[in-house]
């Protein structure tokens, strides 16, 4: 079975898929609340299509996943964008495809970095690793079907992580 | 000069104002990515008014405020709510007021509390506790002017917590 090699996650390798949210991708950078505080704002957009939805803030509690892990499928939310902001202190992976076709990839999220899919991206449900992680989303309810599934033509295995 | 009392922050108490985001005000949990995580689902809705505006995620990196502070300003965001999630360990404060005739409230958000203030709520700036903090902000993006500030007709006094 072929290997995922794990990258790490940083805006240009994480472009094709979304935004990553770390205050040193900010384009613009504020100081608010008379000089007390820095705003690095819009680190990405919620993109929200269809009448029927709207932006929605809820948490991810996740399990640990173990490594050796196998990605053998993947999802998309065609009618929004999904951000992910983890608010532990453990890193987690991120898998992601341009397409079902073409490989994945895989990234290592250090805590601290939030990621956000762009509507449609292809995506594994993330992968939190070490201990049980929570998680800020922001995505979209509604009442539209707004998730595919694919069955990946052949699995991709991820290996345990060296020794940091 | 009168005294802010400092209330805990939870659901109850904070409803005039906007939600409490934490995993037990969730009034739907689902089962996920084949029972391995739980979504505490729609804890907030993002709600942003006008056609020039957009949902943004931006992160803040607030200094921490020595108390005894003096609120005598207030803002309010008239076309979209705003959310804050720290993302550290620390814990901060909120104020917030129904009017500006009305005396503020302030509370207490201990680390792993969010808030989400509901469109054109009267606030104070976050005001981040015992050392520099990062929070992760959902609120509106746009051209039209967005932020109204009031002076308070007296200024209101937060004093040093006691030890908790």
């Amino acid at each position: 079975m072929p290997r995922l090699v794990i990258e790490p996650l940083d805006r240009e390798a994480f472009a094709p898929f979304g935004d990553v949210l770390e205050p040193g991708n900010a384009e613009t950078v504020y100081e608010i609340n008379a000089g007390t505080a820095q705003r690095f704002h819009a680190l990405a957009r919620v993109d929200i299509a269809g009448d029927d939805g709207a932006a929605v803030i809820s948490l991810f509690r996740a399990q640990p996943r173990a490594l050796p892990f196998v990605v053998s499928q993947l999802e998309r939310h065609p009618l929004g964008s999904q951000a992910f902001m983890p608010l532990g202190t453990a890193p987690y992976l991120v898998v992601v495809a341009e397409s079902p076709q073409s490989p994945p990839r895989a990234f290592f999220a250090r805590a601290g970095q939030g990621v956000n899919f762009r509507r449609g991206t292809w995506h594994h449900p993330l992968l939190a690793l070490e201990r049980e992680s929570d998680f800020l989303v922001v995505d979209r309810s509604g009442t539209a079907p707004n998730c595919d599934e694919i069955d990946l033509p052949e699995p991709w295995t991820i290996e345990p992580l060296s020794p940091r």
